[in-house]
């Protein structure tokens, strides 16, 4: 439990400067009358509170419009939430790609970029390769680099609280880089690290298929499987941010990876070639027997991984995102599997964001960061339960 | 995100309340000197609280000391709170036994009871001995009825928020049972019931085996395994109570459940058969080649088991009850292949509370619910992250 103490004015201040920005935040402007009705404070505390704001560029007054001063005399003063007063990056490092999405304060995309990057690729050209594309889209929205409030980046790997990756296989030279300092060094503001499935649960609640819930667990279905989950609605990142990591329950008691399970030869598929797991599943799809058990053997491990994490965690939805989710014939199986084993089965839905998922997460994570500071009263102050 | 409003002057009077309490509540009696300088209000807020707490019952003054009035003159008053202002109860209702521990506010037990109950007992025998237990209790106590200010309560059995059993095989007629509505009859305060893997993992960190850690599974090995885990101190229940229902994993790809792998004959073992159990056990002891075979396919289940909860949720300790804690060597191989499957292991042990695990977790169940009340403060006034 937090220590409280009595009675702090500075807290109070702060708390209702929150509330007068949360208030704005909507995005409608609004005059000192509205605020002092929404926010239930008094007129003078609204007004002090206002010209803070106005003080640190966060709020700004909106003119009058066309002819309302001649309608009604002096019009009431209005003002609104300056979206533009700071800007968010969210990028995604993958094996293939490196992409980047850009908002200002309120969430909004207002630009995005990405570039293909070989899976060979060393971590100085990867990091090479984001540089460039963050470039690009500061160049194409106007935006200057030192308007960025916070850089989130979701990629693959279990990654630490200071963004080194304490293990990362699927991207060379990835396990142990200092990526969160690495990045740092480019931008003046925090930069905030993610594991990529993490980061894309993130994203489906914000924008994507489960908006409506905060028991989530996006399963990031591919060669080599990841989840992250919300729970009640917050990052379980898990106590060394490994929760999700299932991947290795291939490897208890039965071996097979999903590369060999996928196989119609009798050697496993590169555990990032996704051409090749293309293939097997257009062979499927024309018929062809050997990769149709490939491709039941895959959707049966892809199954029991699910089942593990809903038996473990018992979301309201489970989010399939990855390239599995392109697969014809993943919901089905997944869905009468799970009602038979979970004493409550969850809702089973495909990712709704695609290819745009964990750049989406990422950039959520930073409006969180400036969110939590803007609003820190507010981060503080919730209920427990 | 909770709505906030400006200065509260009955919220801060709350606040300063549960702050000199909080002061109090660790047992020492204090003067109000000492509250003025522990909780930083002023002398005058202070002595008002302190009024207001002795008024309902909650702090009592306590008599000078023989002899501090000649050596000093006129003493500082002392106030202490009244740990025997209330009292709770925990209970356990299982397949073979109903047990009970009484606590005052403090937390600290002042009595325990149980009785065996056979396996086969409808769910009315079974709450005839609830009572039964609870009527001793009290008795021996010397506690009145209408002392008691909440009841946990733990058993087998996805718990809807009511009380109600979804479902519990592991007990005749539970599966559907307004179990929290039933007890309730017996008491005028709240009743709290929790499936019992959930209260045992609240147990172990209280008084238990991971009182230092707020990350925690604990696994209630045995023939209907179960679990239960706290998140950053908090019970994790799942979305819809049947988080840790990791016996259906058994079900799925393999078939086979653990009361085959057990059995040393064609017949599977009676799921609640802890006596058969014990004599595989026993056997295997002494060499019996069928009976380490069993034990061995037992263990490597449960070492999957495991393998699951900790993959999905990246604990720092995982606690393991249940009659396979009293096991030689279930610690061993669980510890070798979790550290083998587990990107960052968690640390492994063996419950420390027994067989008053359950009944210990349901009792601090109903402390945390009482606090709650008497701290409301401090519940809603809390850290996010």
């Amino acid at each position: 439990m937090s220590r409280l103490t009595g009675g702090d004015p500075s807290l109070l201040r702060r708390i209702n400067s929150a509330v007068v920005l949360h208030a704005l935040r909507g995005g409608d402007a609004r005059t000192l009358t509205d605020l002092t009705r929404i926010t239930g404070l008094s007129r003078p505390t609204v007004e002090g509170v206002v010209e803070g704001l106005i003080g640190n560029g966060l709020v700004v007054e909106v003119a009058p419009e066309e002819g309302e001063a001649r309608r009604q005399g002096r019009p009431a003063r209005r003002f609104r939430f300056r979206a533009e007063a700071g800007h968010l990056l969210g990028i995604e490092i993958g094996p293939h790609r490196v992409a980047a999405l850009m908002s200002g304060l309120d969430g909004r995309i207002i630009g995005a970029g990405s570039r293909e990057v070989p899976e060979t690729a060393s971590a100085d050209e990867r990091l090479e390769r984001v540089r460039t594309v963050v470039a690009d889209v500061l160049r194409r929205t106007g935006v200057a680099r030192g308007s960025l409030r916070a850089v989130g980046v979701g990629t693959p790997g279990i990654v630490e609280a200071d963004g080194t990756v304490r293990l990362g296989t699927a991207l060379p030279g990835w396990t142990g880089l200092a990526l969160g300092g690495r990045l740092r060094r480019s931008f003046r503001c925090p930069v905030l690290v993610e594991n990529d499935a993490n980061a894309a649960a993130v994203a489906e609640q914000w924008k994507g298929a489960a908006t409506d819930s905060d028991d989530i667990v996006f399963v990031l279905a591919g060669l080599s499987p990841g989840a992250g989950s919300l729970i009640g609605g917050r990052l379980h990142r898990g106590f060394g941010g490994a929760a999700g990591e299932i991947g290795a329950l291939h490897l208890l008691g039965q071996g097979a990876t999903p590369e060999t399970l996928l196989s119609t030869t009798d050697e496993p598929l590169h555990p990032l070639d996704e051409q090749a797991v293309a293939e097997v599943f257009a062979l499927a799809r024309e018929g062809d027997a050997r990769a149709r058990e490939a491709v039941e053997r895959f959707i049966q491990r892809l199954v029991h991984d699910v089942a593990a994490l809903v038996l473990a965690l018992d979301p309201e939805v489970v989010v399939i995102g990855g390239w599995a989710a392109g697969l014809d014939g993943v919901l089905e199986p997944l869905r009468k599997e799970l009602a038979r084993f979970c004493l409550r089965p969850p809702r089973v839905v495909l990712s709704l964001l695609g290819e745009a998922v964990v750049a989406t997460g990422a950039l959520r994570l930073a409006l969180d960061h400036v969110e939590e500071q803007l609003f820190a009263v507010e981060g503080t102050v919730t209920a427990r339960r």
